[in-house]
């Protein structure tokens, strides 16, 4: 079986142990006789992984007993409207960041619940950056502060978080569990599950539980983050068959040792990739050196026709998704913790012989 | 490897066909060399995919041309907020019939948002039976009428619809696909995909495009039909694995010859099985004869120490996931378009068994 080094910025690569177990037990879930695809939410199979996926969750970040673990669907996008939803109130405002792409987005979806000061913005600066803890212009009595940790398409990343008087919200999807954080610091972390923690159609909340308290009556009980906190994420049939994946890719982040580990890991991978990258005149970094996201490593070449010869010859060689986004194009490597460190020594050989020929 | 006879009301039984084509390409989709759960939503793999399992669903239903076809997330749960988020509007009142435990949760969902006018209530009859269309109390100018089309806890099942002069809104989750129907008598038809679909994890809406654009500019985007409309249910990265098991499970459904041959099916182990309860004064059928679903074959024993035991020795012999919903306990029988017909039999011998001894 062909398997190739696998760039995409999300969905992306999982470990191979780990779809190796979901393959070996797809059609009988240990001696259930029946798939997780077809268990009962209810039943005792699915239940342990369940249970087992949110303490794995607890174990790695260390999340304190005054915050809830939840499974939600519909992905960050959803998370764009209900975090204001559930926090942001009629006549408050809260405080966003604007690092790009993503940012904007969760901008957008607040804007259309409440009101929104832009803090800082960032969004337009080349090389990319995201803002410097000194440059946010806080509101004072904002509801709370929200900032998205990395930025998947322009390969900025906070390297340090805002400690303000409010709750810090996070959108961490595309850099959730790749190193230690300290939950204690937010009031409210969300990440769509389709780059570091498994397939598309589950995304993963932690949120300190007095939070979740704010909720006004007129918001939907399934839209409220207390309904989901008070029926440990069974309000409605959840996306069973995602959950045990995350269940399995936590279970072998722990294996590989834990955060601090992968965090290891991960700068090594990103490191190599840079030094590839700044050794060489023939590729500029997207993104300004303080800020280079670890996981999204984006880059260019002299012109947009080398970039295309460039991701069409990586295809050639089974390096696959290293086109970057439509919006900005250029080229992105997108290096998650289940992306192997030979798929990087693999790009930085292949990028050296690109420049040679 | 075991496979047990799985009468779960869902998540619930797929065709093992289709277990088996994920689990061989679950590595490697075809020759990509990345998972089908690894794959951008974007990708020419990934792509076909999703418009195979839209073009499956219109060619099976006959799905005319101003009607979309959307995969989403949440469940019917959601779509108990999005249908009166997006149709209902400020000052006006949508019939409701409560039929049941389902309709009484997609009456909850729209009180919270807008005026319903509960037109029948069947939910306490007993046996248990969905509303006749001469019962129904309608409002003049209601902005639409809502039905569940099958009652998964109480066994009862709508076998003829209202043909209202307002737009009809069925939440067909454990019915959707068991037969042919004219989507053309609906407005919006939803079902979560866990019952006849496929996996939990993702809701198919079809809806006549004209009612989407009713929305007011106060919902989210991402709460909006018409967005997922434009965007092709692309709006957000889609749960692409459960949409992927969808396309798979539509297809089968085709190579069993279309609905009218699922239907006649169908009918056959439902008729198997209430044959069974019928012939014997051992059990007792749950639900009005004329009212009883093809889907959801509930039944009681003479007591509640016995049906227990039923169920308990009927686990021993393979046949799972009989117990009753919890809320109204008894013996049930979920018999969805994957269920196979031996299951039945093997069922029906063991209730005589049973009886026997």
């Amino acid at each position: 079986m062909k398997r190739v080094y696998n760039f995409s910025a999300g969905p992306a690569v999982l470990p191979q142990e780990v779809l190796e177990e979901a393959q070996e037990h797809l059609l009988s879930y240990k001696d259930s006789g029946m798939s997780i695809l077809e268990s009962s939410h209810r039943g005792k199979e699915y239940s342990a992984i369940h249970e087992e996926g949110i303490a794995n969750i607890t174990q790695l970040l260390d999340v304190p007993d005054d915050y809830a673990v939840l499974f939600l669907q519909g992905g960050a996008t959803t998370q764009f409207s209900m975090v204001p939803m559930n926090l942001l109130g009629d006549r408050r405002v809260a405080d966003y960041t604007n690092s790009g792409a993503w940012a904007s987005k969760a901008i957008h979806g607040a804007q259309s619940i409440g009101r929104v000061n832009v803090c800082a913005d960032t969004s337009k600066d080349r090389p990319a950056r995201v803002p410097e803890i000194s440059e946010l212009n806080l509101t004072p009595q904002a509801t709370y502060l929200h900032i998205t940790s990395n930025e998947t398409i322009s390969g900025a990343q906070w390297k340090y978080f805002p400690e303000p008087s409010v709750p810090l919200v996070a959108d961490m999807s595309s850099d959730i569990l790749s190193k230690p954080i300290d939950v204690t610091s937010f009031g409210l972390i969300y990440a769509g599950a389709q780059k570091n923690l498994g397939p598309a159609g589950v995304t993963l909340v932690i949120i300190r539980k007095d939070l979740a308290r704010r909720v006004g009556d007129e918001v939907p009980e399934i839209f409220r983050y207390k309904t989901h906190i008070d029926n440990n994420s069974l309000y409605n049939t959840p996306p069973c068959f995602s959950i045990y994946l995350v269940t399995l890719v936590t279970r072998w982040l722990l294996k590989q040792g834990g955060l601090e580990e992968v965090q290891k890991r991960n700068e090594d991978k990103a490191l190599r990739l840079y030094r590839a990258i700044d050794k060489s005149s023939f590729f500029e970094g997207t993104a300004l050196k303080d800020y280079r996201s670890d996981m999204n490593v984006t880059f260019n070449l002299s012109t947009e026709d080398l970039e295309q010869t460039f991701v069409q010859e990586a295809s050639q060689h089974d390096l696959k998704g290293l086109k970057g986004h439509r919006s900005v194009g250029g080229v992105r490597a997108s290096i998650y913790n289940a992306f192997p460190l030979e798929g990087v020594e693999t790009l930085t050989h292949f990028m050296k012989e690109f420049e040679a020929t």
